[in-house]
Formats: structure tokens, sequence, C-alpha cells
């Protein structure tokens, strides 16, 4: 995998609801898909759901079996190829120990905001950060409302906003991963 | 819109399946999410879902209800506003003849496709050309196993392969869709 120092997360919790109060979102069963296959295809080391609650994950497990073992993984093989790259999480703390474990060390975190902050950079910065691969990284996708500010500030970095062509963004979680690994990753994205 | 001179569409008809069979394809739910709201963030005219089934575009329609009249309308307006770019469609021939109405002119069609045709273009080029505004476009999205090639070849112009990081290219149509957007009409793209 030619990006195997980035890892990539949606985060199910924590979340923030419309009034701006914590909440744990649900899994959409086409995370699976508009997720896990880009990220298989810009090669990144593995996709993370953290999924707090145990029936979720339940439900996460079975779709991902039929992809990787069942009837799916005979009827279009590719998928099961990107099925190999998920991995369920109770935590972000979780996944960071399994990191840690994996590759020697944290990661870091970069994070996606409409706003912007101190460590905002731009998608060609990012670009040439992670080119130098002397760091780990992990990028974290919020659900919901987004992620709570707290988390969004204590990352080290912070992709600028996705701009479309007036004020109006509200691009899905799927859309956003798509075109954030398109960005960073594919070669002929220009 | 500011890209009111473009449209997209899905086509689940005419569409092949695995054994290369023309087949119709059935709507996914979140194609409404994945491609309405992009759609609307970079301000394109609408967006054709096309499905001959009955039945089908009876589910389609329920589902535009909930967001732009049910419940999810005044629970997130910014959906709203997505669901009313919109619009159902038994075949392409009647998108192309809605939008001579619309626009005086049928459109250009702009096909995607994994292969490379003598009207293959690169992004730049297609950004050129949709630039100069002397025509109306329409980008066709396949769904299955994509478009049947005699599709392909009549379109005037056909978009590079998306290339991910090595071989494995295998993204969801949604995927395809927010990239291809993302790539013509995003003013931070690079």
């Amino acid at each position: 995998m030619v990006n195997d120092h980035v890892y990539i997360t949606v985060l199910h919790y924590p979340a923030v609801n419309k009034e701006g109060r914590w909440v744990c979102t649900s899994f959409t069963t086409l995370d699976f898909h508009d997720i896990a296959r880009p990220a298989r295809t810009y090669e990144l080391a593995a996709y993370y759901i953290v999924q707090p609650l145990e029936a979720q994950q339940f439900i996460i497990r079975e779709q991902l079996k039929y992809w990787t073992e069942g009837f799916g993984s005979k009827f279009n093989p590719r998928r099961s190829m990107a099925g190999s790259m998920v991995r369920i999480a109770s935590s972000l703390t979780e996944v960071m120990e399994e990191i840690k474990r994996e590759k020697g060390k944290y990661p870091k975190l970069v994070g996606t905001s409409a706003k912007r902050y101190p460590q905002t950079v731009s998608y060609s910065q990012m670009r040439q950060i992670m080119d130098k691969r002397e760091d780990i990284f992990l990028i974290l996708l919020g659900t919901g409302w987004g992620m709570p500010k707290e988390l969004v500030e204590s990352c080290d970095y912070i992709l600028e906003p996705i701009l479309g062509a007036g004020d109006y963004n509200h691009l899905s979680v799927r859309n956003a991963a798509a075109i954030i690994m398109d960005r960073l990753f594919s070669p002929n994205r220009c």
C-alpha cells in the first residue's frame, strides 16, 4: 500500500447534534462501500469505524462478513479487498493505541472543519507534509453536526474547508471522504 | 446557480451487469444525499435520476417528499434545498428533451469511463471547455458494471479515469460523482 502511513476514521462518537450536545450517531450501511472503497483505491493503511454501541458493531460486522466471507465476496471480489481495510473500534483512544502498536508511534491527528484554526493547512501543504513520511497520520471524519470543538482543536492539522461554488456547503461524510482522499492522494486530481 | 449550464444524471437504465448484459439497476437511498448535496454545493442546474420502473420511481418520490415537504424539510432545511435539485426521468431521451425545452438546445454528453476513447479529455481540458459557456452539458454516471459501450462511444466528451494510487480502482457512483464535481467546479481543489 503506497499510503500505508495514513489511516482514516469515521467517528460515530463523539459527535455533536443539532443543539450542540454530544451524541453517538448511527452507522450508515453505505459508509462501508463509500469509504472503504476509496480507502482501498488510494491505498491507505486502514479505515476505522469508531462506534461504541455493541448493537451497532454487530450490524457492521454482519455487513463486513457478507462482503469478505459471504456471498458478496464471491459475487464481487473487489469488494472483499475493500472490506479487508475496515476495522471496528469502540473509541478514538483505542484506534490510536492500535496504530501505535502497529507503527511504533501515535498518529498525528488530521481534522476537518468548516472553520479556520491556527493549525489549518491547505491541501497542498498537507500533501507536502505527508509526502515526507516522517509521521503516521489519522484523518478524522465527523458525523451528525460534526466533531466536538474540543476534539477539532486538539488536532495536529486541520484541513481547510472544501469550497463549493457559493455559500451552500453541505456534503455528506462519504462525499467529504472521497474528495479528501482524491485531493491528497490521486495522481491526476488537477 | 453558477454552473447552471451543467446537469448531472445517474442512469439506472441502460446499465450493464457483470456478464455484460443490459439491465435496469435499483435506486440506492443514499444516492439522494450523496449526489444531490454535492450538485447543490457546486451549483449545477439539476440532478436527474433515470429510472424507468414505476415502483422505483415511487420510492424515490417518497424519499424526496420527506426531505422537501415532510419532517426532514423542517429538521434540516439544507437538505430540502438539495432535494429541489432532483428530477426523476424514465429515460435519457426524456432528460435531453427536458433540457432542450429549458435551455433551447440539447446538452453535450459528458461520459465517464475506465478506458480511453478518441474523445477522452483531461479534467483541466473539460474545465476549459465548460468555462466558455458556449454549450449545455450533461454528465452521465453509470451504475451496475457501467454504461453500455455504445452509449459511452456516443458521448461528446469522456472524462479520463480517476486514478487511484495503484491498480485497484473501484469507487462507488457516489464517490465518482463527488470527486468529478469537486475536480470540475471547486475553487480550492489543488
